[in-house]
């Protein structure tokens, strides 16, 4: 005999443009649904509690009509909070969303940007359940100098040559959980102070870099109680070296993953 | 101040092509690990006990060289076990792997295949823990006739027509866990009884669908005692419709993701 | 003063999946447009005899559902003439297709492939001029053993060791001219050729690898009078040598580029 | 008989880092060289005069330590020249570059962009013939209100609306000859001209719109003799209509390409 565990249905790639006048409010979501009524559209093809996902994009872009705010955080709130409201049989919804950015180069021109962005999830629960999460992802960052990584262990694996002083080139995602999501804060201010600790601080390694930009963050916001990092190691491999000249080239693709969670 | 709750640091995507006279061994591997020994690294820049990332990718490929079997399963449990052993400050180790595909196409010739491909995850704790997985990923399947989805929720948000004989496409990944590592289901044997369901259900939905294939594959093949699906809903939007003919073209981005998992 | 030099406009990327029974004909399509009658609709916004971009996405959705053929190469000429016959006004129609590749897994279900696949190109004008070319794209070869690269210019800018039996990988594209379009060779006969030639054929470099691949298909051809390659050279780069056994890695980006156009 | 009426070889992708103290300098260039002397290597297999596509990767990264200028066109020219000079029996290097864009974000900390970057490409012969062109890649501009399409071909394909006031979405890419390659228009004034021709002209089409662009470059910059543009309609479709409000979605992939070509 076959017994469900666990069950899940949504729509993912969602994308939302608002627009009003010269104002746009632009993101990705996600929305995923969870629930024990939704068993039997498995095991018996009884489709009659099935919110089609065609449906759930409706809902969303809707609902994208009716936001007025500015926030993923606001937005992804209001579509759980009356997603629920609106289907009983609902037990849980998980949100996400991605801001799809966009710069004003001119009055009414706005250009598509492709590099960091705000990103936010959110989990409703039928039962007043909440968990919600606020981040910046895909920020790509250099710095050319003062970073070392060394004194580790040197065996028979080992070929990596110790580094006193090498370009650090970080995939950089952070992730926080705000107290009270009321009082949330900025992420521009997060991604301020990652870019001034990695400026200022003279790093060991990657785990060292990011731990003290969690502990910085921690230290400057007391909205956040949680903060969390995925850093990918991007480090170009050096091709020529002359004097005072460094030519280096694209590594290869196999990269380093370094993660950390830290709480107040 | 800050307190760390978790941390990892491994490599990702190291590709491993191993070749001896005309036989391949071919995949990509993550290696991630843990353990509490390694905090120091992140709070105090101690890199003492850092295995170096670089030294990760050299011990997957030497072993790479001296693994003579075909399966990615008893790959990842010797990458897994040496790891271990070899670094016992290690708490813990996450694997996974992805066959990188070739088709023989002459003598020594091989086609790269881009297509549904085995999967392997495994985490081993210095502790004896195991938790180990296999599957198969990316088999992208379209049934031209035979598939419906209606007697769905009808309401204020629902612009989707029913369909009582639609073409389905969907993306679909499995996985399954085996009851004894040392007695395995065969993939392509899942991957089979996956294609039959589709062939021979008339699926009243995706969900339907995954649960029917799930069934067949848990009353089919005693080795294993848990299956899970995430699947696509890839369906292509109608174009033009005639008298016993119909164009269709891609749909737009949003899609739906349908995950089922099966206990026996 | 501006002067308008040459312009162009069409629509890429049209998906076309034509399913009639239990058959299915898919590819992807560009149509371009050009013609001096056009040049107003820059200059002055002079839409009167633009065809939009979206109706000339109809246009090939249409011809698609009245297509009962097979080729691509037969549906662009069809496309095309139609297409001249309908808008006087434009000049020179050019096309180009790419088969969507699905192969038949059980009764009514097949498989999405995302390997080699067709490909045709066809531009045709008003004044009943035709140039028309036939392919096969995304052909990713590897031979084990049996290619060399020697002998080859050292100088300060040779890093590169002499290799006289490394695994060469290659990623292939053929196109050919066939002498009478309605007698043209199968594409997959083509490919054949060309693997046999890859595995036969002790080469001396990539180079030496596609002239012999065009020499054999052109002496076995009678139908072609004119084919041509691209090949990128994606070799591996050795990670572990033992004895008997090698492990290679991906190779970082750079890659080399060859190409080669052969007359009968 | 099988005769080569054309080849050519080379390396594409080859990044470069070029990093001296805090300055930076990146790009990624492709090179390929052609020359009869070369015919013999895809023949015969004679390796003697063929200077391998690795020696060309560590060309390209020595001349870009040596290199202390900050536009791609001197490096191509730097480079091209000095492969000729080189090797006497290459008859033409084919040269491209792209600008791996970089913004600085703190002391040493640069940030790695996705968006829009300065492309540069140079055809240099022996016998001392040049063709040189700079552009800009990946603008995507949106402008939310004042584009206009209507008035065009309506007829029996025709199902797309008129438009008199549509958010218009352009992938725009941007190139132009300067008639002198000593005295070169910045390529960020042309970028500031595009855009602001889309800001404050209301365009009947994209057609008109990038004839606008090229009119206005050619009366601004006295530096270039010819512009050329290739832009794709990327229209989000609409959603949600409601008063003051839209929300759109991502179009489906077919989109619409448009090129000019404008000479003084």
């Amino acid at each position: 005999m076959a017994q469900p565990v666990a069950h899940s249905y949504g729509k993912d790639a969602v994308s939302v443009y608002r627009v009003e006048g010269d104002r746009l409010f632009a993101c990705e979501v996600r929305l995923i649904a969870r629930g024990e009524a939704l068993e039997s559209s498995y095991t018996e093809g009884d489709n009659s509690l099935v919110v089609a996902t065609d449906s759930m994009k409706n809902f969303i872009q809707r609902l994208g009509a009716a936001y007025r705010g500015e926030s993923l955080e606001d937005f992804l709130a209001e579509v759980g909070e009356r997603f629920l409201d609106r289907y009983g049989h609902v037990q849980a919804v998980e949100l996400s969303a991605e801001e799809t950015v966009f710069a004003r180069r001119a009055g009414s021109v706005l250009q598509r940007l492709y590099d960091d962005r705000s990103v936010a999830e959110a989990t409703l629960g039928a039962d007043g359940t909440r968990h919600e999460r606020s981040g910046r992802k895909g920020l790509h960052l250099i710095k050319l100098s003062g970073s070392s990584f060394a004194g580790f262990v040197r065996d028979e694996y080992t070929t990596l040559p110790e580094a006193h002083d090498r370009p650090l080139f970080v995939h950089l995602d952070v992730s926080w959980h705000n107290a009270d999501y009321s009082q949330r804060v900025a992420g521009e201010d997060v991604r301020r102070t990652a870019i001034e600790a990695f400026d200022e601080f003279d790093s060991a390694s990657i785990q060292h870099l990011v731990h003290e930009m969690g502990v910085r963050a921690l230290a400057r916001f007391p909205e956040i109680d949680n903060i969390a990092f995925r850093a990918e190691n991007r480090l170009w491999d050096a091709a020529v070296e002359t004097d005072g000249v460094s030519v280096f080239t694209d590594a290869r693709p196999p990269f380093g993953v370094i993660t950390l969670s830290l709480d107040r």
